[in-house]
């Protein structure tokens, strides 16, 4: 039994949920939804569950982490440029033009109001 | 790999969903809540999940059908002696004097309908 020894191995960033429904004596349906919360960039949830359809289980067992690897790490890989590029324009943003633009006029208009309440 | 034979193997009525957390390298949290929708009795949801927290992967893979197996079966047959239970009782509803007085009292509230209806 190496299941969880094999998930620990893929090295990536984020939680499992692995859902197993019995359908048929033998046969089952798994969905495994790979997500990471720290993504701030909500398009991650658009990324659909891998889904092993009515299969046997030993059929799942055969491809389960051939078919993960195959997937997973690519989506390990997009969540976290989401958030990367999400950090960059945010850091963009605040060394902008415009952002600088605007502290100079606060601090501006701060100076002006402390200078209206000294002169009388 | 027989992950899924495995929980093939218990042979119990419901649905599982298992969560993996990565908690530290090497170290893992994984919860397993196995549920019966079939079950109407919403005490079911009261049953906790089964957690692994915070181990090394091994020791998880070591342990987690083991430890599956001494709740699991146990908690499959809860659900289904609850819905046996809701489902009796219904039925015992069903035949009750009280049942059967509350269906004679209707019939004879029509029956009075219609005869003051052929009156006039």
């Amino acid at each position: 039994m190496d299941f969880f020894q094999n998930i620990n191995a893929m090295q990536v960033q984020g939680d499992w949920i692995i859902c197993i429904r019995q359908s048929k004596p033998e046969r089952m349906t798994v969905s495994v939804v790979f997500k990471n919360d720290n993504c701030g960039d909500t398009a991650r949830k658009m990324v659909p569950p891998l889904v092993f359809s009515d299969k046997v289980a030993a059929e799942i067992d055969g491809s389960f982490f051939a078919d993960l690897n195959s997937v997973i790490p690519d989506t390990a890989k997009l969540f976290s440029s989401m958030e990367h590029y999400l950090k960059q324009r945010e850091e963009a943003q605040k060394h902008s033009q415009m952002e600088t633009g605007k502290i100079e006029q606060q601090k501006k208009q701060q100076v002006d109001k402390l200078k209206n309440m000294k002169k009388p």
